[in-house]
């Protein structure tokens, strides 16, 4: 017999604060459910950096939130999730869920030719994550993807409807515009932040896709198919970040829509650590 | 009697490669030096971290190098000089040189009547490091300092021409134009790559003092004094990343002129490794 509910934490982690965009989707549509959060802020951002060294991050991070007793663990990172989603569903014993597939799935189903468009760092661009997850589900797909390694920065300075930032996504987006494209998926947890304005540089017949917002429905799904809601009404979270960057409180804001979350600075220290001895991730012990 | 020669190598580190426009200068100031290079590529930036992180991941390096027997350390990051310049030389046996002094005496020396203007990270423009020593050299000095956090990213998008890098100094010198500055000190190691555009913005009248540049001569004065200058014709060199970044080879390049080095990159794990217990950095011991 199916558990009927598990009250413990969903598990959320994200190179940064660009993950509290799925945690608000998580509240809105799980307001019964406790949540836990980790971002990696003293070594973001993930998307230029390399797939072993992401990997690594990632495992020591899900670890850290398996010990917080999560039942579930979201990838909120798209690099994190590009590079590494695959090494933590096998090494993880509780159901893993990333943003690529979710995201996937929402662009083809708003894409009735199947002209699709990604953003995203260099590192998900380069992974071809999204390409793949969408040939699957739509054989013979046109997707156009793009790196766009200035939005991030663009998003942290508050440039959100700023000149500077429509110059620079009217030449990230040349192509994708010329594409005659159904849908875009927003690879990165930053862009919600510009979506306003890229929507407006896209043109209205282009559905936007949030990929964490994606993911955080998809998380909602599989827990009530697995019966694993929590029942109680008094929901706790715990925010944990490996640094207090300085305008945290201004992003985090931003990102969250409102409720500023108290939060704890775990030192990288207090992570597990994880050897480099590809390709099997060897957990160390920490004297 | 002091020594005459030490064959030693000089080591240098940065959070990335920007640090390379301060190897590129000791090439070019003492031709027979080795150095020993590390960029935290796994962590980079620094610049919009915590005083304590930045310290804690300058302690790391700083001991990996030192492990390396070097005879004297670089400090090329503004940041790391900025929050650790004080710790790391009450931590090491041997001379470090960070870069604010020296390009604080360089801007000094251009200017005057003392108008100097600084740009930088978030952290380096936080720290006040620049006015407080510019305030010890000159008393009275005029300080503007801004903060310019697209810089970095412009300058590895290699946007150092594009209208979009003008259009964002545009904005971030403002204060700095109306303020009749002698000169301007470019505060991170990435924006020497903007100097032309720079220069450009500020005018002929400003003089603009390469940090980096100035660390590297005075490191070269330091050796020179306490005569431990290498003697040798056959220098050798060493790279360590602690993650190759995707666009190392151009960046690089574009950093040292040319001549691209091989690298090695380090696991975070065979750093040395350090508890936050503030106000005293204990060195832990690994496994």
């Amino acid at each position: 017999m199916p558990a009927t509910h598990d009250p413990r934490p969903i598990g959320v982690f994200d190179s940064g604060v660009g993950g509290l965009t799925a945690v608000r989707e998580i509240f809105r549509a799980l307001p019964g459910e406790s949540v836990v959060y980790f971002g990696d802020t003293a070594r973001v951002p993930y998307g230029t950096k390399s797939r072993d060294t992401v990997t690594r991050f990632s495992l020591e991070i899900s670890s850290f939130l398996v010990r917080q007793n999560i039942k579930c663990l979201l990838v909120a990172c798209n690099t994190a999730s590009s590079y590494a989603l695959d090494t933590l569903i096998r090494r993880l014993d509780i159901p893993v869920v990333g943003v690529i597939e979710p995201a996937a799935i929402a662009a083809v189903e708003a894409s009735l030719h199947g002209r699709i468009g990604v953003i995203g760092t260099m590192g998900t661009v380069a992974s071809g994550a999204y390409a793949t997850a969408i040939e699957r589900l739509a054989p013979g797909a046109q997707v156009i993807a793009r790196a766009c390694p200035l939005f991030v920065p663009l998003a942290e300075e508050g440039w959100t409807a700023h000149p500077v930032t429509r110059a620079v996504a009217e030449e990230y987006l040349r192509e994708l515009r010329n594409g005659d494209l159904e849908s875009l998926i927003l690879g990165c947890t930053h862009y919600p932040l510009l979506a306003p304005l890229l929507a407006d540089v896209m043109g209205p017949a282009v559905t936007l896709v949030d990929s964490g917002a994606e993911a955080a429905r998809a998380m909602a799904q599989l827990l009530r198919d697995r019966g694993q809601l929590a029942a109680g009404a008094n929901p706790s979270h715990r925010f944990f970040l490996s640094d207090e960057p300085r305008n945290f409180g201004r992003v985090a804001e931003a990102f969250l829509g409102g409720a500023l979350p108290s939060i704890t600075v775990v030192d990288q220290t207090d992570l597990p650590w994880f050897e480099r001895t590809h390709p099997d991730w060897t957990q160390a012990s920490r004297p």
